[in-house]
């Protein structure tokens, strides 16, 4: 306990807004929503405004306290929750939840960080604009959360990462002093480019407090193509060809290999799935979704002579077009259910990896075949945004094993076999969920020393007091 | 001189590639390509590789001796010639002008940083593939240098700036150490953005010696047209209607006022406006630009099905559509041509301002009487890219006046008043040129102390002992 630095934080936001843990809601602010990293915080505090922020800062500078920043709590790498020696202060931004601006002629919107994603694509779409980030936690995401993380979701190959959708931003440095970089400029070349390097920082270089965001215009309509391929390499030249025929018109490309599906219709039977798994000839399945801001006729056309073309080359072994919305949505959520059934089909080893989409069908060979020899009789999930060269490729123990001991026995010696491939092949370790605490050690054996030598530079010179989620992304 | 250090980058680069004021060649890498710089360096070495990079950057620490990287030479604002005191060393990357990988299923090419922009956008032509960075410099600029400045150009609408464009980068350190940061990945969360902050930052963070660039899918056809409207209001409300018209297909929206037209038809008479400048009724024109990807009947379509929504609307009062090639090109060869109009006109005051798309009638309409009031009978060349918020905002003396006295005497105080009116529309002083030396004190005026002082903390981490290109971007 440090009651001092309590006692300075109450009076800055109110008493009713710093939780200890005389207060039994504290655990839920402790715990990732997965429930697999428990901190212990000294309390939580919850701002209402920008300034209460910096305040925050500066009197935990004071008291040499270090501050854990949370949106949504909805990450995958433990970046938000604190870690174990109850000293930390956990700075909660979901009160700072209002849309600040949304200007129509210039296509954005000046909203407040603890804003829930959901909530930021509603409020676009009623002004007739499309705010294109979407991932599965986006009804309780914070856009905050998703720029400090430079989150991905499913429209990446169209509209690009979060950072890729951010015109300016507020952020409180570590002095607790406000950068107002909230400019709402397409171009701004005005020296070095803060805003990027604290978007995808995980909160260890400032605390983003507000944000403009870029708008587009709403899709006339949208159509949703469920295809059978006989094999990766397919899926890459369809890839190409959907680029060349629809060009920006594409807006999703996910591929999903036969077993992943085969869990969707294990566990939730009630999903119907538009092409039989039964198909030898095609073991791999593409979602694709293509955008159309004429009308349907104009995007069924297209999309028509499209799957001819895949058909005539040999691409494509079948293929099902969503007649409408429903339809569609169905196709969506069988996509989207695949986490959810290998959830429930028992505990695996995950990995986020991104590669040249070039190089995906050669990695995906070789390291099925290593993962088969020195684990015979795993099943693989294979799935994610081809599109965007990014897997999610992750081992389910074989059937007759027990899956918490196997991933307790063979996680680190799996993930030391998919990271050497994905290095082979040029790739990433973590595409679009961050580093966090979950890939710290994992970091510094694939990221160069310079790299390394690089970013511990920044953190010192922006954070020399090391108050900003210190341990996460890079350990000093 | 400094005959040491020259003897050891000769033993580097080999003796040809070291140039000395022995050489008459020198002077040509000591002044801009406009004759606005006038520096005096030791020497111009020339490396053929990254190694030879990283050791001539080492050769230089060890003799405390500063290094100004220069490409095309090609920049606006002075950051690619060396300072006065014939001290420090030109690293000129002409040499390095290699392809060094097209990948056609991963949509992207590696190139090294020497190789001229408009190469580069031939050879990804000659395989079917768009590198959409165009600019009026492409015949002589390099990549390097339009990636360290962060070159915006003509397509930015679209296809965003140089920095939207570039998936990975090599870059030789302050430490003389190489990042192989080369990546081709489409997400890559694995810590800070080291990417984006040496992009942009003008040589003062690293000397990129190699990039990875995004390529598109290249268009079926592409259709211009030239539109006079009766004022800059509608203007903007003519680009959001041709954005939710033509959604991606928007690839380039200019804006030009008479005068700076009227200049074109005084100096190249020969050149034929498509529309006549006597119209009073609308004293603006807009150049729009549409990408299709099906075909020209399908482009027609779409463009007179939104003209015809425009005149309906009363935002235009007349309208072309080039109905070929050559009518298309000619029609940019007027935009394009203002620039050297005006240079033949005389000398003038110029500003490369970006604001909110929404405020640039405000802006524009307050500026224009403050600068009307203050130096009556001036002219105002105002032309840019109205789709990026990017204004050339240019002032030419009255008829009557010497250019050149009146910008000698006026140039600082009308700057003044520019920028006050751009700062209170939240706008910035440099768009798309940067800040080279040309800036740097204008820079400390408009930027706050907190992103100042973030950008000298980060310079000082990264080259701590202020080697390269020192005292430009920002002073310490």
């Amino acid at each position: 306990m440090n009651p001092p630095l309590i006692e300075a934080l109450r009076q800055i936001v109110g008493p009713r807004h710093v939780i200890t843990s005389a207060d039994q809601t504290l655990d839920s602010f402790e715990i990732d929503w997965r429930g697999r990293y428990h901190g212990k915080a000294l309390c939580v505090v919850l701002p209402a405004s920008t300034t209460e922020v910096a305040e925050v800062v500066q009197v935990c500078l004071h008291h040499q306290t270090s501050i854990v920043t949370q949106g949504g709590n909805t990450g995958l790498v433990g970046g938000g929750v604190p870690d174990s020696t109850g000293s930390q202060v956990v700075l909660q931004l979901r009160r700072m939840n209002q849309i600040l601006h949304l200007d129509s002629a210039n296509s954005a919107m000046t909203v407040q960080a603890g804003c829930i994603l959901q909530n930021l694509q509603l409020a676009a779409q009623q002004q007739g604009f499309l705010l294109p980030l979407s991932l599965a936690a986006e009804g309780s995401c914070t856009i905050g959360g998703n720029l400090a993380c430079n989150a991905g979701g499913t429209q990446v190959i169209r509209y690009g990462n979060a950072r890729d959708l951010c015109l300016g931003l507020e952020v409180v440095t570590a002095q607790g002093e406000v950068w107002e970089g909230l400019s709402a400029l397409r171009k701004d070349n005005t020296g070095y480019d803060l805003k990027n390097l604290f978007i995808g920082s995980e909160g260890t270089l400032g605390i983003i407090t507000a944000a403009t965001l870029k708008l587009f215009p709403l899709p006339a309509c949208k159509l949703t193509a469920w295809v059978a391929l006989p094999d990766l390499l397919s899926a890459v030249a369809l890839l190409q060809l959907a680029r060349s025929h629809l060009a920006a018109g594409l807006t999703g490309f996910e591929v999903m290999n036969h077993f992943s599906l085969g869990l969707v219709q294990k566990h939730y039977p009630h999903l119907s799935l538009p092409l039989p798994l039964e198909n030898e000839e095609a073991p791999w399945c593409v979602l694709l979704e293509q955008s159309d801001f004429q009308n349907e006729a104009h995007a069924r056309q297209l999309l028509e002579h499209f799957m001819e073309h895949a058909f005539t080359q040999g691409l494509i072994k079948d293929a099902v077009i969503a007649q409408s919305i429903q339809q569609s949505d169905s196709l969506w959520h069988l996509r989207e259910s695949i986490p959810l059934a290998q959830a429930a089909e028992g505990l695996n080893i995950k990995h986020d990896i991104s590669l040249p989409i070039s190089k995906i069908p050669a990695f995906v060979q070789s390291i099925e075949a290593v993962i088969q020899q020195n684990y015979p009789g795993v099943r693989i999930v294979n799935f994610g945004h081809l599109g965007d060269g990014n897997l999610h490729f992750n081992i389910q123990a074989a059937p007759s094993d027990d899956a918490k001991a196997f991933l307790m026995q063979n996680e680190a010696s799996i993930n030391e076999l998919v990271y050497a491939a994905v290095k082979a092949h040029q790739g990433s370790i973590s595409a679009e969920h961050g580093i966090g605490q979950l890939k710290v050690d994992e970091l510094k054996k694939h990221k160069s020393a310079v790299a390394l030598e690089l970013m511990r530079r920044i953190k010192r010179s922006m954070d020399p007091l090391n108050v900003l989620n210190p341990g996460r992304v890079i350990s000093l």
